[in-house]
């Protein structure tokens, strides 16, 4: 066999699905993001973060800059426990392990649950990066629809019962986002957090559970599934991203402690020392608890711009979920193709997310796009809608 | 089965080896390390790092804050391109992956090509990290012996010979860090250098070259495998952490761009936007080209006390290999187990690595010990020396 064929051979094989098709186009300069589901801009705490550095160095030297040592890094543990506590979620240190964000701990819990034959079950739409994520493993999906009260756990159970009635593999993990859904926005209601609960338990599978935005609310807190789990069943993924910065990538999972020693072995990247110390060094500094406050007001009044403008320019039959917290308005145009229109809209400056990414069939998607009330300013988000607004009339004419 | 059967189930299902033993025992304050392949405190740039944050959130604001949007990040991407063809390696962008650390580069790497059929061959010691990691892919491993001249490609060819004329199957890839071996110290022989290449194209298979200290020579630059590969046979991979500093977390793999993208696709985590802009600003502002001399230089030294404290010091019958660059010295002690050896040692304040973790088979390594000369000072090193040689002559007397 020569390189070639031996490098195409060897790389399917490490595929467990095609690679991945087309992404969101280039964005053109100055285009108005209602796409992005960065925080805003202005929220990012940018000079905290340097001073956090220059003090975090000024005290420790190089400590924060070999591979282990600095006394920051376990501390950021304690602060992440703390932050855990205010969730309702109250676990021992071998109960927690730091990731580099969200995605890595969703690729570690992955790597350890999922096998060629496994079968996931994952919320129609989901966040796209964790489905490519589980898509390197298996090809085998359960899809079960979001409605505006989140996860459909009635139509969840119709489908395990008949699985187990045919006599059917039944799925090993759950994969969901119950509070501020990414991309819907909704929230799953308390009795159906309960009800997946039981279910897990009944059909004996795990629940990956993503609360990245679940600090994010407008009015009041939903308990995490984490905080109603009696039989460690669920797997709980939180991060830093949404609330300090993306790009310090801290995110962690709890877990039994014999999972996190097991996705730990998978880690070995030994953690990233500079990137912990440097948030730890930032929390010591700025209070979490004074943040969000901050945070939950002005997320609230940027949504409702969002909210604002769709009323004032889309035409009736567009819709949408209004969203409890969060970076999201997910809405449907009925008739249109987004993908389509992200072209016509990429013409006016103005961008969003067609909703075919989020489903693992995509051909479901279509009439449906991710609006983000995180990143653009007010004005821009008002004139992103009018110009999105008359696109989408010029198209439904 | 109930949750904890169903744990200890798959989490079984998910490791291919028993999970790893005891490990180096904790270190006692104020302990003389003689183990850690850390750089020198004193030659970590902590006071320019914090400067390069504190112009990078100056100059960029809140950019290197979010998932994407430095323009510092692809600029890394020159700068480590840049470094690339100084080691006599000329690659185009999309033969270059950013990794965290040359560790995620070789987990990466074994997620596309080992499966649990697949043979590894690895040097016999080598670097006990990449060790575990492939251990979480394959239990199938060749073991072949480091001698003062690298590793030995001539007993590697009868391996392959001698497989093939059994029929038996064959290495898919072999780890090696040809220069400035960890923990052995040696460098491969140029002529082995060439035979290693012709022997992976004529028996196929794929070459993991790890160059972390390559460019840390004393008196001169060996060619890397990677400078001499015309088949697209070697995945070369580097780190900054050994010549910058390894709590930044910066590493790269340079390979076929099919093979890049690939790999891309298990990475997932978006990079490390903020460590790599600083890493860039860093670069930007300290020329490593500049850098590494001092660097060398210091480190020879260095080294140079470590070798003259052995010769002053240990008994006779304890010898160890010259080395030419790099971070460590080995070490054997006939008829001294070295595991034994540590406990005594840590009592006197002075550490070591044991050889036996460098070994697939670890009782082979039971004679054997690591020392670094790069992480403690001068003085430091002649007095660990000097109480360890007195804990060796004890125990053979």
């Amino acid at each position: 066999m020569d390189i070639d064929s031996f490098f195409s051979a060897n790389i399917k094989a490490a595929l467990k699905n095609d690679p991945p098709g087309e992404w969101m186009p280039a964005l053109p300069e100055n285009c108005i993001r209602l796409s992005s589901g960065y925080p805003d801009p202005a929220l990012v705490p940018a000079d905290q973060i340097k001073k956090a550095v220059a003090s975090l160095i000024e005290e420790e030297r190089d400590l924060p800059l070999h591979y282990l040592g600095s006394p920051k890094v376990p501390k950021l543990k304690q602060q992440i426990k703390g932050r855990l506590s205010e969730r309702g979620i109250h676990v021992s240190e071998e109960e927690v392990l730091i990731t580099s964000g969200a995605c890595q701990a969703i690729d570690l819990i992955a790597r350890i649950i999922i096998d060629d034959q496994t079968i996931v079950a994952v919320e129609s739409p989901t966040y796209m990066e964790a489905l490519e994520i589980f898509q390197n493993y298996t090809k085998h999906f359960i899809t079960i629809p979001v409605d505006e009260h989140g996860l459909d756990t009635k139509r969840l159970e119709e489908v395990l019962e008949e699985r187990r009635r045919k006599g059917l593999i039944l799925p090993r993990i759950l994969y969901t986002i119950p509070t501020f859904q990414n991309p819907t926005g909704t929230t799953m209601a308390l009795e159906r957090r309960k009800h997946v609960l039981e279910l897990a338990s009944e059909y004996n599978f795990l629940i990956l559970e993503d609360d990245a935005y679940g600090e994010l609310y407008f009015r009041e807190q939903s308990i995490p599934l984490k905080a109603m789990d009696h039989e460690s069943r669920v797997l709980y993924v939180g991060s830093l991203s949404k609330v300090v910065a993306p790009g310090m990538r801290i995110g962690w999972v709890t877990a039994a402690p014999e999972f996190i020693t097991a996705l730990d072995w998978f880690k070995k990247d030994i953690g990233h020392p500079f990137s912990q110390a440097t948030m730890a060094s930032f929390l010591e500094r700025n209070d979490l608890k004074q943040r969000l406050p901050t945070l939950r007001e002005a997320y609230k009044k940027k949504c409702d711009v969002l909210l604002s403008a769709l009323e004032q320019y889309m035409p009736e039959s567009v819709t949408w979920y209004v969203p409890e917290g969060g970076y999201f308005v997910w809405a449907r145009v009925p008739g249109i193709d987004t993908s389509d229109l992200l072209t016509e809209s990429l013409e006016e400056g103005v961008s969003f997310v067609p909703g075919k990414y989020f489903f693992k069939e995509q051909e479901e998607g279509t009439e449906f796009l991710r609006l983000s009330f995180s990143y653009a300013d007010q004005k821009e988000m008002e004139e992103g809608i009018e110009k999105l607004s008359k696109v989408i009339k010029e198209k439904l004419s």
